[in-house]
Order: C-alpha cells, then structure tokens, then sequence
C-alpha cells in the first residue's frame, strides 16, 4: 500500500460527505470496510450504501472483521493490544485482496477526533503515506442540529469523554463541555444546578433523537429515552453538550 | 424572511462543502454576502466563486457592506453593539432587494465554532427560523493537513482563543489546547519546554503554510512566516494546537 486516505463522512446522513471525500473515494483502489460485529452492522451498511451512490458500485469494497477489544485490565494498554490487532486485520484482509496500492477507509465524523484510525495505520508496516479528510463530526452535527453555537463568546470549550467526567467530576477550564464516547449517562453524576445540556442520538440519520433544558429537569427523560432507543436498534451513538450558567467559578 | 440557513463552507478549499450544503445553496432564494472591507476581500470573493461553482450563477447574491467593530473600551459590550449593527445591516440589505423568503449565507469554516452569525440571526426582527448545515473547521483542516489526531487517547482537548492563552496563560483542564482567533501569535508567552506546536495558515487553500514541532524549535521561524505572509497576501487566518508532553500536572 502506497497511499491510505482516511475520509471524515460525517455522522449518517450520507449528504454530510464533502466534495473532497468523494474525490478520495473515486480515487482510491480499494475502499477497506470494518465490521465491527451485529450490534454495529447499521454503520459498516450505512459505508456500504455510501459506496455505492459515490461509485455507482461495490466492486472497490474489501471486508475486514475486526477483533474486539480486552475490556479487562489497564485501559491504556487495552487499547494499544486492539490496535495492533486491528493493523495486523487491516494487512491481512489488504495482502488476500490484490494488495491494492492506493486504499481508503471511510471514518465516522472525522479522523482526527476520538478515533483510532491513524494510531493504527501509524502501526502498518511498511508505513504508506496517510492522508486525512475531514468530516462532520458528531459534535458538530449536534449544535447543528439544536442550532445554538458551541462556544460563547472568546470563551473556551472542553471536549472530553464520558469516562473523564466520571472519574474527574466537572472538568476544570471550562464552562462549557462536550461529552463524546459516553455510554453510561455520565452526566447524571454531576451536581445539576445551573448546567444546561444539549443531547443527541444518530445525528443526522433519521431516528434523530434530541434533548434539551435544564440538567435537572431532562436528566431522567434522557437517560430513559437513551435506554428505549438502545433497546429498539441494537445501538446508539450519542453526544452532549453542558454549558454552566450559574456558578460561582470562572475561568 | 421566513428562513435563514446557515452554511458551513469549510476554509477556503471549495471542495469543503458538504454534499447538504450544495442542496441548501441551491434551495435558497439569496445569498446574502458580507463585505468586511478591502483586507479581507479575499473572504468574500471566495464565497462569491463558491455560488458560482455551485449555482451556475451569481444571480442570487445579494452583498451587504458591514459595519467595523469598535475596538476601544469593553470587549463584551463592544461585540454585542457589532452585533446589533450587523443585524441591521442584514435586514436593510435584505429589504433593499426583494425580502426573499429563504436565504443563505455562507460561513466560514462551521457556524457553530466562533462564529457570531448564530447570535445575530436571534436579533432579527420578526426571527426567522434558522437551520445549521455543519462544515468543516479550521481546527479539523489543521489536523487533516497535518495528519494527527486531535486528542490522545481518552484525554481532553480545550478548544480556546488567543485572547485567553494572553491574559490566563496555559489554560487548566487539558494537555491538548487548540488556539482559535489568535492575530498574535499569543504562544510566545508560554514557557516552551515540553510543548509541541502544529501550525497552520490558509488551511485548504492554495499557499496553506504548516509548521510543526517542539515550541522551543518552531516558535521564531512561526512568527517570522506569519508576518511575511501576511504582508504578502493582506491578510492571514491561522490556528494552532499545542501540546504539553512532559508535565507534572495531569488531569
């Protein structure tokens, strides 16, 4: 492999791809597609059904199933085994594929942004050039879709995850925070006086779900509602936005 | 007016736009095109080739001229006057030229991510309904050029601006810190040790200009190139992301 080009896609809604990543997918050889198991089969479809309005085919499509992640144990070192894993999947799936020379992968929101695709291509060997794409992140498609602006005004805004705000309670530096990778309702933990939320599920696809108010009196809604959504399509993938209004602490 | 629609136009490639946002062009019946003045004439002919690209035609565009922000005495209340006079500014362009129903503007990189024109369009009187089509970033440009991620792995990133890292230094809650609306390269007051540096200039566009590397290395030659780049083109819109990799303080 001579080139691996991650493209962004955005967060379901097949008209978040831009110009630019359908460009990448015209020219690429072969599109590599991550099958991550049932629960998730909506997404590797949804890659799928993208290929083929780009392309008109799925002629390019090279299959991968991906191993699963040690969820015991340290973490960090959790992860880092998975991605090996995963790059050893990626090698293996290309070499009993023609070994295609220019090869795309199409990624969830966008590269650079709580994903791992280029830890692991940073784990191929030999190392092809790796070229980004941006997309639509989940963050992004969320204060779309609620149609309020992320930061205020020359005030800073912290992305973190949900195990984060678990461990660490409300991060420092900010009052306002955008919790990704959440499954647990995180923000149930914290102290619901004066913090806003923005919520959302499957952005952009559509079984859109949202939420907002105030924590205290959407707290329950949300998490019920996440619960039934859970159950109804096997998956979710949400995103919230907290926004303190009413505190003592300022930056 | 009975719609707004805010599009996301990426920065500068033209091929940032969204697949939806060519769809929301070609839905509207104005393009409504702010003119900040000669410096930035660069801005607003792009938007201007973008309509042309996309509609054929720049049979939609209505220009409107904006009003300067006084730069004296406080910052928050000199923003809100702006924008107060922006709004007029918007509803007198609108009024001279037909009062289309449903119009759009295109926005610099995502209209969520310090962005004011989510904040004007509530000064409209009677408020249309306003719709977010989500584009791409300057951050996510900056980190697809460079090909690296925004977070390290389960850590967070405080998004924040120049203003901020001047007056309040390295900010709490976050090893990873992504500077916005920074005219002056506001890292050289940082202590350098320890802290690497991706940054870039016109990202997406034609002469995008990246440097990369650790602070203590880059910094000078950052300045250097910004001011010369600058002088050359008339105007400059940069970002960076910094991050700290040998620290005692941890989150």
């Amino acid at each position: 492999m001579d080139e691996l080009i991650l493209i962004g896609i955005g967060t379901g809604n097949p008209d978040h791809i831009t110009r630019q990543g359908e460009a990448a997918l015209r020219r690429a050889d072969a599109v590599l597609i991550p099958r991550k198991g049932a629960g998730k089969g909506d997404l590797a479809e949804l890659r799928v059904e993208m290929c083929r309005a780009v392309l008109g085919s799925e002629d390019k499509i090279i299959p991968v199933d991906l191993p699963v992640r040690d969820a015991g144990g340290d973490y960090h070192q959790g992860v880092n085994d998975w991605h090996d894993a995963i790059a050893a999947a990626w090698s293996a799936a290309l070499a009993a594929n023609g070994s295609p020379k220019t090869v795309a992968m199409l990624i969830w929101g966008d590269p650079s942004l709580y994903d791992s695709s280029l830890r692991i291509a940073a784990r191929l060997s030999p190392k092809p050039k790796t070229t980004v794409i941006p997309g639509i992140t989940a963050l992004q498609a969320l204060t779309a879709a609620h149609a309020i602006p992320l930061n205020e005004v020359n005030a800073p805004v912290l992305i973190t995850t949900g195990r984060q705000l678990r461990d660490h309670g409300w991060p420092q530096g900010a009052d306002t925070v955008a919790v990704m990778l959440d499954g647990e309702c995180s923000f149930q933990m914290l102290e619901p006086k004066g913090v806003d939320i923005w919520w959302g599920a499957y952005l952009g696809m559509d079984n859109e779900l949202l939420f907002a108010g105030q924590l205290a009196d959407v707290c329950d809604e949300i998490v019920a509602a996440r619960a039934a959504a859970r159950q109804a399509h096997g998956w979710i993938m949400d995103i919230y936005l907290l926004r303190r209004t009413n505190c003592a602490e300022t930056v």
